[in-house]
């Protein structure tokens, strides 16, 4: 199914939810600007709104403040029942952490529908994440997570299995909201459970104002992070185990060196064929797990070997084979 | 410090790493049309090339198949060696699964640094997952997690890890590269893996091609989420436990029901207030867990009713009572 919230109502009221990206004006989309132009009523983080001065002009302006999020929802839909255009302004993407969640929970409260005469669009635009990254070489070229360590909404417990998660399964992992005048112990509990589980000298960096006048970029590591000036504003990176840095850039491997020797003019490794799954790819592991086990090795065993639960490894293995031929449809990519 | 890989040299070899956004040109940044049109080379796989086709005339271009990517750095590298200006395009983010992290691997190799005349510069842009949960409501206001199940380059028990710790931790999850024509199984094993941690009913969203000629949006559930159309063009995104799909649109709850009467004109339960942490936050959470160490509880019991490692409790609980004093400074949010 399509959504039809991009489609044009009778009324003309609508609520337009705008990432404005890092906030320079060079990295805001062409629709973000577009739908500020668009709009009658600005609303947003007295901050944000500044750095969208120069669009704004002649428009009516509703500055709030952090703590007035679900304000700035109610606001909005009491405009856009007026019929107005409204442009509620998020500092990267509106979807992430942004206005996107408490608008769509103010509006469902007040009995909203998609054909009830209001307008929702979200302008996608580059999360803190995307733009910290892009500012500090290539952290994120393998999976990662985005974990807030505000517990002004959320329980500690809650944030603390996500640390311990993504910190036990390798993953990147970008901080948001790591510290605050009041919350200054967050930020410590974060790192005590990634040293669980990472070496202390992975690479961790601290980017405060991404394209801003006051941007200010720290390389550390895991060990030393807590000791960097943190703050509201900073964006925390967090390497996997083979995210290194040089020349002053944090790259992660997308992992070409699992494959191609990359000395030897970048043929594939033997036994790897480019455009093909790994040898130790899904198909290549479960063939290796069939014959493990036909020599006798106790499935429990493999389980630990691999650190994945026996009963996934059992239900897996009790798929009949038919399901491991693949299509010869070419396969893209990598 | 200050990366200055976004400092002028003297060659005037250029390498930018644009990334498009989803591919419209609407939701493209000032900054990537820019990039685009300073440079006199672009290289890119053919559907992104075709997809900034109307701001190409007139310059070099070098379309690469999909399986090329260290080609497309390489070859960069060698324009750039010439003092060509070189525009490297990826859809979504040029970070995030995209061309910056093969092409720092293959700068280093070719004993590149940051003053060796060649420039480096990458353009953020909105990744696949923002684009995709603007379409579909907004999943992402939570923390997430980014999994590609391409075994290309990584072996499936990482991936499979990955998928096992952010189903248990409660992440929303987008997963990138979900199938292709040979692998096909892939998805049905991360469903599998969810199944073991979430609710059959978890809503799901496939989107295919967001913001193209072709979108396509799928509501789906995460037991049936297979049944789906689901292609290399897709993105699949999975809800946390909290996730609901209302109206044809999914939804993540930031979490204000935690912490305000949403009925009751928005004013805070008892026991919580505006701006500062929940009486279950850090602080609450540990003076929590002293009462119940006091009250005869044993660590062990409270680490597994907390879904947390005992080793963790015993560390942080050993931490001296004064990080607990906050400053009075104004908590921003929430």
């Amino acid at each position: 199914m399509h959504t039809d919230t991009q489609m044009p109502s009778a009324s003309g009221g609508r609520i337009m939810l705008v990432g404005i990206g890092p906030g320079s004006t060079e990295h805001m989309t062409l629709r973000a600007r577009e739908a500020i132009a668009e709009a009658d009523t600005i609303i947003g983080y007295v901050t944000y709104i500044r750095l969208v001065a120069d669009l704004i002009e002649g428009k009516e302006v509703i500055r709030k403040s952090m703590t007035e999020e679900l304000d700035r929802a109610v606001e909005a839909l009491a405009r856009a029942r007026e019929g107005r255009k409204v442009a509620l302004i998020s500092s990267g993407d509106a979807g992430v952490y942004g206005m996107a969640g408490p608008t769509y929970e103010v509006l469902f409260q007040a009995g909203w529908t998609p054909d009830s005469g209001i307008e929702v669009e979200i302008v996608p635009g580059a999360s803190a994440l995307n733009s910290c990254a892009a500012l500090i070489g290539a952290p994120l070229t393998h999976d990662f997570c985005a974990i807030s360590l505000s517990d002004l909404l959320t329980p500690w417990p809650v944030i603390a299995r996500r640390l311990d998660a993504a910190a036990a399964a390798d993953f990147v992992v970008a901080l948001y909201n790591p510290k605050s005048g009041r919350r200054t112990r967050q930020i410590v509990e974060a790192q005590r459970l990634f040293l669980r589980h990472r070496h202390p000298d992975t690479p961790v960096a601290i980017v405060k104002s991404a394209y801003r006048r006051r941007e200010h970029i720290v390389l550390s590591t895991l060990a030393q992070m807590t000791e960097a000036d943190i703050g509201m504003l900073s964006t925390v990176l967090i390497g996997n185990s083979s995210t290194f840095v040089r020349e002053g850039l944090m790259v992660t491997p997308r992992g070409y060196a699992n494959k191609y020797d990359l000395d030897e003019g970048g043929s594939a490794r033997e036994g790897e064929r480019a455009g093909r799954s790994l040898s130790t790819g899904l198909n290549g592991w479960l063939a290796g797990l069939q014959e493990d086990l036909a020599a006798g090795i106790a499935l429990e065993t493999l389980a630990a070997r691999h650190r994945l639960p026996a009963d996934y490894l059992r239900e897996t293995l009790a798929e009949p084979l038919d399901l491991l031929v693949a299509s010869e449809a070419e396969e893209g990519g990598e």
